[in-house]
């Protein structure tokens, strides 16, 4: 796609670190990483986001991630690894061409520890469901 | 697998407020939400992280996120969604069942916002990325 950054660097016009590549995905080191072996896994062909992807796209990718992931946790020594997909502006999407993070952790790095969980009141978790329930029929 | 709360939810033993459900995949509501309409979807075969799960497993949940995602943000009129996998305890997986969030987001909610991105020292990100080729091969 025109004007994408990640389209520019499928095609080679824009430079990477690249990790792995085959005919359908493109992984890379981010270079503004939150842990030393943060990765990009991205589709080659263009989507935006995992709901506007073809599920065969989002499949593909995905199930590249588990040797990817591997590769990344156990070059970086790593005790574990969150894997990230961003999806809209709102939830911190800033190339607008679906990808997944692969940040490796180590125990006690205290990264990405702000997870705020509360409890729903009474009878709201079951509006939410059949909201949702109706949104899939 | 014996033990597991997810295989558990799976087999019915444990009450979960369900949302979307196939031969594949269970997606239920998390009952610690971050975000109204917190969801999880987990793969019905047990497996504990995406490294170790079949790739065949893991393309057959994510092939179904987009839909199910589509429906929560569509449901919670929210702006984007997160889809997070934790793997391994200190990436803060909780449950050794693969399981990725799908976390709904408005615009400004202040959610997971931490994020503390740096530069690579000059050298370093091919050292990294020459490590993880070799990881891979």
């Amino acid at each position: 796609m025109e004007d994408c950054v990640f389209c520019k660097m499928v095609a080679g016009e824009i430079p990477i670190t690249r990790v792995y590549e085959d005919e359908v995905v493109l992984a890379f080191l981010d270079i503004g990483p939150i842990s030393d072996g943060h990765t990009l896994v991205i589709p080659k062909r263009h989507c935006a986001s995992v709901h506007e992807c073809d599920p065969d796209i989002v499949a593909g990718v995905a199930g590249r991630l588990g040797s990817i992931a591997g590769a990344v946790a156990k070059a970086m020594k790593a005790d574990g690894y969150n894997i990230l997909c961003n999806n809209g502006r709102a939830a911190g999407q800033v190339v607008n061409h679906m990808h997944f993070h692969i940040i490796p952790r180590k125990t006690g790095d205290a990264l990405l520890t702000e997870w705020r969980s509360y409890k729903y009141e009474k009878g709201r978790i079951e509006e939410i469901a059949e909201k949702i329930r109706e949104s899939l029929a």
